[in-house]
């Protein structure tokens, strides 16, 4: 399920034309991330593809056939390499979440253009990979990870006021905001050197062990429990 | 600092004509929350706050005036309620986060058209309301809060591998996001019943503790060390 065969959307292409239409669907998933959808045109596609626009024409009809080819070869397969290795039924909950974080980051790590495009096309509101995107989105997985959590809590594993269904949205966030608003953040900081490792070491602490030191760790937990019990 | 004077931007507004044109700035956050503001029209903010078209146009000679007063008089008071009240100074780390997260949490239960706003106009690249928001962000008190984690880390209350410049952000992206996007989340899976006081609980737990419960920390702090040890 990981691999998707090329060309399943508008034309086929054959022997050398597969590179050059996976050459293209890679510009326009940069353009799109960086600039938008609406705000990218074919020409800009086909010129950062180095082909011709009228090969763009050739193998996909229409700008619907483009955005269906970039969903279907180059994010569900992302979506794949992130939830088919997850063994939701079998790992324990730590395990899998530290598994999906992992993969996570090596996804983003490899497609650097995946948080930008997410936040624009599918998340906003408006996004026009959005619907598109949701199909592929396997639910089976997505439920199976909130059934583990929820064994997990009730075994005494998992933090009791951890919320199962809210915990992949949770790990979502923490992940692919900061890499797609990077940005924004050098622009009001320019000290803030962001780089992928040091974002995945903190993001893999917060989601394990939550801020307090391991030391600290007791201390906060019975403080927490007085805060809990006031009236 | 955490009231504003009505009416700095624009004319002013006196007497009654005062509640009349905060109904207006509050009908405008609604809509462009809902619908962003290149898709709100002045008719819609002029029926939707219960005035004429030409009222609003009396305040509001241009569009940019109308955006500036929704900033000055809308956004940069929530940031200076969210931010004023905390000590960054002499607070410790884990009651300055936690402080920090119940007023986001109270700031947004206030005004539910922050999150939906926040991420469509201010986060977003091209967001109409980014360069004038970010203005109004307390840098002072953002560096605090970084330097205070960072001092509750060399300190020993902090996890170490928590990474103080990227905690604020980790914060708002588990506190806004989910909220913003909780009509994605509907869609795919309507049995999720989103309501705040739960995604509250569930973000101080991940934040205060991670995921895994005071029981198996321990064991799954050991799993980490050994994790971390490997070549």
């Amino acid at each position: 399920m990981s691999k998707h065969l090329p060309a399943t959307v508008g034309r086929r292409a054959r022997g050398a034309d597969i590179d050059a239409r996976g050459q293209l669907l890679d510009a326009a998933v940069g353009l799109f991330a960086e600039r938008g959808i609406a705000n990218t045109t074919v020409a800009q596609i086909a010129a950062a593809g180095h082909v011709t626009s009228a090969m763009v024409h050739y193998w996909f009809d229409t700008r619907d056939q483009l955005l269906e080819a970039v969903v279907e070869e180059r994010l569900a397969p992302l979506f794949h390499a992130i939830w088919d290795a997850a063994d939701v039924v079998r790992s324990a909950p730590l395990e899998l979440v530290r598994g999906m974080l992992a993969r996570m980051f090596e996804v983003t790590g490899r497609n650097p253009w995946l948080p930008s495009l997410w936040l624009r096309e599918i998340v906003n509101e408006g996004g026009l990979l959005r619907e598109r995107a949701l199909r592929h989105i396997p639910l089976g997985q997505v439920g199976g990870f909130g059934q583990n959590i929820a064994r997990g809590r009730s075994e005494g594993e998992v933090n009791p006021d951890i919320e199962p269904l809210l915990l992949f949205n949770s790990i979502l966030a923490l992940v692919m905001l900061p890499q797609a608003t990077a940005k924004i953040w050098r622009h009001i900081n320019p000290t803030v050197t962001f780089d992928r490792a040091t974002l995945q070491r903190h993001v893999t602490a917060l989601l394990m062990h939550g801020i307090a030191a391991p030391a600290a760790a007791a201390a906060g937990r019975l403080q927490h429990r007085k805060a809990r019990a006031r009236p």
